[in-house]
C-alpha cells in the first residue's frame, strides 16, 4: 500500500465525542483522504456531517462496511471494537482502535508516536491507541526516562468529564445549572454509565473512573499502570495510579511523582530534557505563576508540564504537573498521528 | 481557671467563613459560654449576628478587646493574629489561632486532639489550629502510624474554594454562571487574592494554593509538609505534597500514598485500625461503589477514608482517599475541640 497518495478512511463512532474530534483533526491536518466513510450505531445512521465542506451521510457499521477501506479509526466503545475491528482487518484495513479492547494483547502495538513509534513497524493490521490519561503521562515521562532512567511512578489524576463522552458533558452542565438554581441534582450516568450507582459530578469529585476490579483498583487505574509499562518497554517499572473524575469539561491533569535513576539531578536537569521534547511544552515559572491548567490546555495539541519540583527527602524524587486535552492528544490526535506515522514510514 | 462552669469567649473574624462555622459549632455543641464577644474588622463592625436566639453586635477588634476574655478564637487571617493574638494572651485569654501565623513557632502547640492532645498541656496561652488540608490527613494517618509505623507520605490534594473564604465561593458561583451563559469568566481573586495573576476556577483546576516559596513549592504545600511532621512528632518522616484548587465549594479530598514500617500488611489491616478510630469513618467498599466524596462529607464532623489499596509493587505501600469538610474538622470544629480539650483536662 506504500507510495499511495491518498487513502480510503473509515471512522467507526463518527458521531461520538472522540469521533468528532478525529474528523476535525483529519481536516485541519489535511490528512490525505481519497474517500471517507462515517460509521455509527443504527440509531445515529442517516445523520449528515460536514467534512471539508461536503456533506457525508453516516452509515450503520456492519461487518461488511470495510471493503476497500485502507485505514479505519475505531472509537465507538470496546464492545463495537470487539465485534468489528477484526472484520475490518480481515477486509484489508489497518485499524487504529481507540478503545481498551485489544490494548494489552500481545502482538497489538500500543503506541504514542513520540514514545514508541518503532512498535508500529511489525503491526498485524490492528493497532491500539492508549488510554487518554496514559498518553499524556508517558509523553511527559519519556524524555526523562531516556535521559536519566526511571525507577518509580505514582500518579493521582484530575480527569475531565468528556473522557466519559458527550452525555457526561451534558450531565455536568445540567447538574451545574440545577445546583446553582438550588434544585436537586439528577445523577444518571457518572461515575460509570453501566455501574449500579450514580453520583453527582457537579461541584464534586468522584474517585472512580471505570468499574472496580477484584484488587480494589478501578479499570482506569489498571489501564494507566499496565499501559505505561507496555508503551515505555518497562515491565519492571513500579507504577501506581489513583484516578479521579472532576467537574470540568476538557483536559486531564495529573500530579505525578517520579524517582529517576540518578542522584543529584536538579529541577533544571528535568526542565532541560522536557523543554523542546517532541509534543511537550514546558510551562513552569513560579515567579510568574506560570503552570498549565485544564482550561489553558484545552483544544491544544501538546502535553503541558509545569510545577516541576525536586522532592525534599528523596534525592532521586521529582514532582510534575502534566496537563493535556484528553480528546485531542489523549485520543483523536494520537490516533491520527499513528496513521500519519504508518504512512510516513511506509508501514501501512 | 479550672473548675469554672462557663467561659467568656471571643471570636475574632466572626463574620468570615470560618468564624461563622465556629459560631454554629459552639451553639450545636452547647459550649459552656458565659459571655460572647464577636470581633471583626472596622468594616464589619456593627453587624448583628444571632447566637442562641440572641442578637450579638459585632465590634471592631482592637488590642483592648480582650479584657476579661477566657478563650479567644482567631480566624481573621495571619496579619490580624500577628497584631492581636499576643495582646489577647497578655490580657489573660487563651488564644486558639486558626491562621498560620504561629503554627511553626517553638513553644506553640499545633494540635489535632485525636492525634496529639497531650501537646496542649504545656501551652503558654497561644495554641495553633493546623491547616485544613493537614488536619484531615493526620487524623487518617495517626491510627496507621500508631499501629504500623510510617516511613513515607506523598499527597496530592483536591481542595475546595471555601478554603479561600466566602469571596472565593462567590467567585466560583459567578464564574460558573458566566461559563454556562457563554459569557467570559471574570477572575479577580483565585488562586490567591494577594498574588499578581488570577485565573478562572470554574470548570478548571489551579495547581496553586497560597503563594510560591523559593523552592518552587507553594506555602500550602510547605504547610502540609512541616505541620504534619510537627503534629505527628515525626521530624524525620518524608512528606511531599502537591496542592490543587478545584471547582467545588466544600470539603477537601486527598489522594495519599503511604509506606508503613511493616511488610506483609493487607488492606484489611489498614481497615482494622481506621474503623472506629476517633474522628475517622471508614467508607470503603468497591463492590457497592462506597467511597467518600466532597459532597458526601460536607457539613459532617468526621474525616472519611476510602479507596484503601495495597500498592502493587511496594510491599509496604498503600493508597488512601481522605475527605473531610474543610470548614468543619478542617477549621472550626478542630478549633472548638481544642478548647473543649483544654476544659476537659483542666489545662485552660
Amino acid at each position: 500500500m506504500s507510495g499511495k497518495k491518498a487513502y480510503n478512511v473509515a471512522i467507526v463512532g463518527a458521531t461520538g465525542a472522540v469521533g468528532g474530534k478525529i474528523l476535525t483533526i483529519l481536516q485541519d491536518r489535511q490528512f490525505p483522504i481519497e474517500s471517507l466513510k462515517l460509521l455509527s450505531s443504527k440509531r445515529s445512521a442517516g445523520k449528515k456531517i460536514l467534512f471539508n465542506n461536503e456533506e457525508v451521510t453516516v452509515e450503520e457499521a456492519t461487518p461488511d462496511s470495510f471493503t476497500g477501506v485502507d485505514i479505519a479509526f475505531f472509537s465507538a466503545g470496546g464492545s463495537i471494537s470487539k465485534k468489528l475491528a477484526k472484520k475490518a482487518v480481515d477486509a484489508g484495513a489497518v485499524v487504529v482502535d481507540n478503545t481498551s479492547a485489544y490494548r494489552m494483547d500481545e502482538g497489538v502495538p500500543l503506541v504514542v508516536p513520540e514514545v514508541n513509534e518503532g512498535d508500529l513497524k511489525n503491526h498485524k493490521g490492528l493497532i491500539s491507541n492508549p488510554n487518554c490519561s496514559t498518553i499524556q503521562m508517558v509523553a511527559a515521562l519519556k524524555p526523562i526516562q531516556s535521559a536519566y532512567g526511571l525507577n518509580r511512578v505514582i500518579v493521582s489524576t484530575y480527569q475531565a468529564v468528556s473522557g466519559a463522552g458527550n452525555a457526561a458533558c451534558n450531565e455536568l452542565e445540567e447538574q451545574s445549572k440545577q445546583y446553582l438554581n438550588n434544585e436537586e441534582m439528577k445523577a444518571e450516568l457518572l461515575p460509570v454509565g453501566g455501574d449500579k450507582n450514580h453520583y453527582p459530578i457537579a461541584f464534586n469529585a468522584l474517585p472512580q473512573i471505570d468499574v472496580f476490579g477484584e484488587n480494589g483498583y478501578t479499570f482506569e487505574e489498571m489501564k494507566m499502570i499496565n499501559e505505561t509499562k507496555k508503551i515505555m518497554h518497562a515491565q519492571e517499572l513500579p507504577v501506581a495510579a489513583t484516578c479521579v473524575r472532576l467537574p470540568f469539561f476538557t483536559s486531564h491533569a495529573e500530579s505525578v511523582y517520579i524517582e529517576v535513576n540518578q542522584d543529584g539531578l536538579t529541577v533544571n536537569d528535568i526542565w532541560k530534557v522536557l523543554d523542546g521534547a517532541e509534543g511537550v511544552i514546558l510551562e513552569d515559572n513560579p515567579s510568574t505563576q506560570t503552570y498549565p491548567t485544564p482550561l489553558s490546555a484545552a483544544n491544544k495539541d501538546e502535553v503541558f508540564v509545569g510545577r516541576v519540583r525536586k522532592d525534599l527527602d528523596n534525592k532521586k524524587g521529582f514532582h510534575l504537573w502534566v496537563v493535556s486535552d484528553n480528546l485531542v492528544k489523549g485520543a483523536a490526535l494520537n490516533t491520527v498521528q499513528i496513521a500519519e506515522s504508518l504512512i510516513k514510514n511506509n508501514w501501512l
